[in-house]
């Protein structure tokens, strides 16, 4: 057991149908005054709600994907012009980066409310885009403060985005038990977000519009992002990057399909984390365990379903092998990574 | 899913056999120069060793139990005379106190070596004692940046020790699950707790000298804590406080004895919690594994045996239901109370 956690600093705080008076709670503690809300068009309403309760000096509604620098800038420039002293942010990961880049510039308190299982709330890593280009850092300045998860907000979120969204987190948890930073700390974390993900997506599958799927679905993308932040990116996420970018494969369905075939690469070279993953499924294996998760959410299967070419796996095995974060578990090898590849393009069991 | 979970700061570092180059760089991060190293005499050969790597100013030796005011004070004066911009504390709980005590007052940065399994340095709760009189305190400023763990300074703690201090760890996990502030998060933590100090205490007690036993019940103890200090003193504590105060009981024995009746009273109004517990003990049910586990390390059995008179059963109903938390799982009467305080004091098993 030799490692370095570092623990960072943050308020969650969870408030079913009270997001208005839990965040005007947060900014009052905060001694904040002067607020800017920021929030995409999108969920106006919303953010007029919470905006009632909350000394707001600054609306600011130009939220764009990515985060592109100008678009930062200015809302830089209005928060120093409306000399304000705290940031409420409402929505998803684009919101939530905006109000990174500000605080990031100026120092500027967040809070946090996020519409999605986004789980960038809870870590210290910003992204900026300029052009083609993201450039992508760690601050102390760009964590929120306090993060409000209130599930009734998502409960307009459909089904589908819920599970792409929520197999995502689900990644960053498995990923994070090898991670190039994983420690025992991590995977205690992640091995609660499992469990909760688990439970979450399959209930949210049963009853969309239930509140309990999503809560639990929220407490688990949170735990699945704390401990992302701080294992670091592992071989999952390393393949979907590389697939990704070669094949401009979507997203969330690139990985939903690599999940298991990284797991069963993976778990016969750690069996007391592969027991643990299983026990967080309640099931008898790990694999066992996501296989069944991912029939009960109809997740997507093959990568060829999604435009990856058949040559494509011969082609992206170099690049994968040079991305192949230290420490991982098995070693990966030309051979074992092409048969990975392979299953996944072809939609194949994990072996 | 209704709470508010406060995550403090904290760097953790685990450096098994490399203490001395774990708290230089520490410091370094620290940007320290004038360190104060605080030490008691016993471990004056350890405090050595580690002052050979730091920019040592000042070294303290004056380290009382419960912290004394005037103690206290004497330190802080050596601080300011010897312009110290960090403090090293390596010791259990009363050097880390002695620290938290100068950090209190000036604001300093502390680097904490622990060599028990205390856990007061994961926590921001300071104590002072005038004459009889001991008052307690949250502050963030007395939190240690930083702690470095190493196991191989523990190989002298005697396993006697080790198993009372230990389960005293563990009572603080079992603790967590009903605290009055007890959330998912440290439940989390708390479980990984048990998990860690049920293996590394059967460990020490079956290998007194080899590290892995004492790596794992350090690496317990410190989640123990985290979980205790954010969960808040739950039913157990409360009953030992009570009992302890009233008979002049001994406080780690104490805690031995009344763990599993606690655990037994409390686990059938909160199932999942139970059956995650056992889970942790790898166990059928929470109290066979606890039990499982006294067995192996020999535990204290009854309060009878500590000089606890009968009467005191009657005599301590009182006191107890008075200071019952808001919120524990199962409703405390008169009767089961009674029932619960008299198989603690015969040591009969836990009902």
């Amino acid at each position: 057991m030799r490692f370095i956690h570092e623990t960072l600093p943050q308020r969650v705080v969870f408030a079913p149908g009270a997001a208005p008076a839990a965040v005007a709670a947060e900014v009052a503690a905060l001694k904040a005054t002067q607020v800017m809300l920021v929030a995409a068009p999108a969920v106006a309403a919303l953010a007029d709600r919470l905006a009632a309760d909350l000394p707001v000096a600054v609306r600011h509604h130009e939220v764009v994907m990515h985060v592109p620098v100008d678009v930062a800038e200015r809302a830089r420039k209005a928060a120093t012009k409306g000399a304000v002293d705290a940031l409420v942010c409402v929505g998803g990961g684009s919101t939530t980066g905006l109000a990174k880049a500000v605080a990031l510039t100026t120092g500027l308190p967040i809070v946090a409310v996020p519409t999605t299982y986004a789980g960038s709330e809870a870590t210290n890593v910003w992204g900026l885009t300029e052009g083609e280009v993201k450039t992508t850092g760690v601050d102390p300045r760009v964590l929120p403060r306090s993060i409000v998860y209130d599930a009734s907000l998502l409960t307009g979120l459909p089904v589908e985005m819920s599970v792409a969204s929520g197999l995502n987190a689900l990644a960053h948890c498995v990923d994070s038990m090898w991670g190039p930073r994983a420690d025992p700390i991590d995977r205690a974390l992640a091995f609660e977000g499992i469990r909760a993900l688990s439970e979450g997506l399959a209930a949210v599958t049963a009853d969309p519009t239930g509140p309990e799927g999503r809560e639990q679905t929220l407490y688990g993308a949170y735990l699945a992002a704390v401990a992302f932040a701080s294992a670091g990116s592992g071989l999952h996420h390393r393949i979907c990057h590389v697939l990704g970018g070669m094949f401009d494969l979507p997203h969330a369905q690139t990985h939903a399909v690599v999940l298991p075939h990284v797991l069963a690469f993976n778990a016969p070279a750690v069996p007391e984390t592969e027991r643990r993953i299983a026990e967080a499924f309640g099931s008898p294996t790990a694999v066992a365990g996501l296989t069944a998760l991912r029939g009960t959410l109809h997740a997507p299967r093959a990568l060829r379903d999604y435009g990856m070419p058949k040559d494509g796996i011969a082609r992206a095995v170099a690049p994968v092998l040079a991305a192949v974060p230290a420490g991982n578990p098995t070693a990966v090898t030309e051979e074992n990574l092409t048969a990975l590849l392979r299953a996944a393009w072809e939609g194949s069991d994990p072996v």
